[in-house]
């Protein structure tokens, strides 16, 4: 497995951004440039979209101090994108048009960063371009806040986002305590079907600085228990509640409680109310105890707040890029990046492996159940034991003016071949 | 003024929360562990209503080592209230128990921190005894994130969560442009009748990442326009808007859009929808345009984000705190401490002054019209040669596991008398 192959380079990011994305394309980019095998290093325009439309950046224009500076700008440098490719049984003609441009670029590196949809877009050109004996090496590179890839012991950009939280949660709960008057507040937290993320809110709780209840899209989510938390949570702490609920909690048949709520989202000029589940919950518990009720939904900013960000997050971040382009350089293809936490190191210790990309795209990780409190009242020291690790270190994060100092990127396209 | 006068001291907060009001109270109690004519140190629990519940902390008991911890602690330490005293021509029994507790505790120097309510507070508080002929030195500590408090160039608390607007604006502006899909972006930003923090937002503007549209509660706030200016920015910007709105944006006739909107905020159930104007705009927005809108709320984030705080801020809230005890103790009385900042220095530079609490009780100050763009685009130069020295600088913010370490405080009670 140490054929060489020479060619060019592409990578694309893809699917919601995160803090760190960026740091992992500053490790794809700054490991490409070291290799003579590769011959360009393209970027992507808005991932698979870009791809389809010929929008490559031509990534070797860049000057390699503003790469660095990828590694703490937010967001999805490149410009990211939601698109599903159709299984290529159902439909052949975006698969024959990429195989075109592959071939019209010789792209033999390509590199896709992003979560379950990206690593099935990764997978299915993958299998196609093998199909067409086009031999091009494809590694994807894992992210995402929700932290739910399968095969790796945890994804870059959850990290920082679950840092977010568990700060953010700390400062509120002080917040939150400072009158002596009632107050209910509902934190919404990132998350669809896993609740690694809303789990990360406890983090602050053997600090004495935690939610009274945690409501994770796992195990279901009942109206009516959650008023009567409510209500016992009150009554027994001043009537001080903080409740953190996952934007996916579902109800016992698995529906989305957002869409379950859905009816009570349109305000009486029939204009769609915007606000999140918190917000709807809010207006329930309002309703029924007369009590003051704040909702806060963490939105973009649990996502973006590369302030925050974790310095173990940000540097594996970087790896998992990095470790990708030299795997492919070593001859493996067909793959995903994994970050594999050594068992029986007392010290927090990774080792970056692979995974069939295959098995990590139809796959979705939850929290395991036993660790979710069956009252609600949050996590057990399993839970603890995992996230702490990955929350840890300060970034050098940098400024000028006090102000963020982001990436700048010239953004040069290629010229079309 | 340096009669000398011993006695204990008593010290308040009041009103909302901020990341640094904890860092005048370090300031007040450090000070004050400093002067021998100081007998008792004591901390009124939730501001005015722990003065007439004679719910007073002994500060003396607490470790000076955590009163150093406090610079770096969000929220009010002691509790805080919203609390109007009536003028004692209307009621003076209020009056009467606050002065029998000042004499029998031999309070003599007595210190509040909070905005333009806890100055009326103060004030009143200072005239009632020196009508009683009772001597005792008394001096407001500014404290709001509001900034609108008269006399003093800016208030602690306004640095830090205009820190915090402004760069999360940035994060939020890099998340918002990450799809080529349209997106408009609602953030809404505390104010009720100061726009200072929602200005706050274009700090990041000449960097390259700021926001579109910027509506202040200064200049009249008209729904139909905004729909147009949402649409103008819309048209220019490939259907990506970015408008920040404040909280107590107003229409011509001084009423509160939040309030005009009230009757938009029923939703079908009859529940009160406790969304924020934000998101009332938003459902307007996304029923006209058909576009994906996001409103965002920073909510209670912006006052208790110590993690951001602005070094220049914790450390001038520290000032003001202590510099009214050695006023007070210099035989300083009736007044607020006010930052001035020097007009005549190149480098940003202050200092502390005085003024008469009942003239800073009785006054509002609001940003400059003429520094606001009349086409809501931001803000003129002035406005960030005002703002930009205020968020300078990174706190020490001190972390225990890679979680704050807030302050921990004993909260003795001291026995009452």
């Amino acid at each position: 497995m140490s054929n060489k192959l020479r060619g060019a380079c592409l990578f694309g990011q893809s699917g919601g951004p995160t803090s760190v994305i960026n740091a992992s394309a500053a490790g794809v980019f700054l490991e490409a440039l070291k290799h003579d095998e590769i011959t360009e290093i393209y970027g992507a325009e808005h991932g698979v979209k870009g791809i389809l439309e010929e929008k490559f950046f031509d990534m070797r224009q860049e000057d390699p101090k503003e790469l660095e500076f990828l590694k703490n700008t937010p967001s999805s440098a490149l410009g990211s994108v939601r698109y599903k490719l159709k299984p290529f049984s159902v439909d052949e003609s975006e698969y024959k048009k990429l195989y075109e441009i592959f071939k019209r670029y010789n792209i033999r590196y390509f590199f896709y960063n992003g979560g379950n949809d990206s690593m099935d877009t990764c997978n299915k050109i993958s299998k196609y371009l093998q199909i067409q004996k086009y031999e091009c090496r494809i590694i994807g590179v894992p992210k995402t806040i929700d932290n739910d890839l399968f095969g790796t012991d945890h994804c870059p950009g959850y990290g920082s986002a679950a840092k977010y939280v568990a700060i953010s949660l700390m400062e509120l709960y002080l917040d939150t305590k400072v009158y002596d008057t009632g107050m209910v507040l509902i934190v919404e937290v990132m998350g669809r079907n896993a609740g690694w993320l809303t789990a990360a809110s406890v983090l602050g709780t053997p600090k004495g600085y935690g939610p009274d209840l945690v409501y994770l899209p796992e195990t279901p989510f009942d109206v009516d228990e959650f008023i009567e938390d409510v209500k016992r949570v009150s009554a027994e702490k001043k009537n001080k509640v903080i409740a953190v609920i996952s934007e996916g909690i579902k109800d016992s048949e698995g529906r989305y409680i957002s869409e379950y709520l859905v009816s009570l989202k349109k305000d009486s000029f029939g204009h769609a109310q915007l606000g999140g589940t918190a917000t709807v919950l809010a207006g329930i518990v309002a309703d029924k105890f007369k009590i003051k009720v704040r909702p806060i939904e963490y939105s973009l900013l649990q996502r973006c707040s590369a302030h925050i960000a974790s310095k173990t997050d940000v540097d594996e971040a970087f790896n998992v890029g990095a470790i990708a382009v030299q795997k492919a350089i070593a001859g493996e293809t067909d793959k995903m990046v994994t970050i594999i936490r050594d068992p029986n190191s007392k010290e927090y210790k990774v080792d970056y492996q692979l995974i069939d990309v295959e098995l990590s795209a139809n796959a979705e990780k939850r929290v395991p159940e036993e660790w979710i409190k069956p009252d609600r009242s949050g996590m057990t020291q399993e839970f603890y034991d995992y996230a702490l690790p990955l929350i840890q270190g300060v970034t050098n994060y940098p400024t000028e003016d006090g102000l963020p100092r982001f990436a700048h990127l010239k953004k040069v396209y290629a010229p079309k071949k």
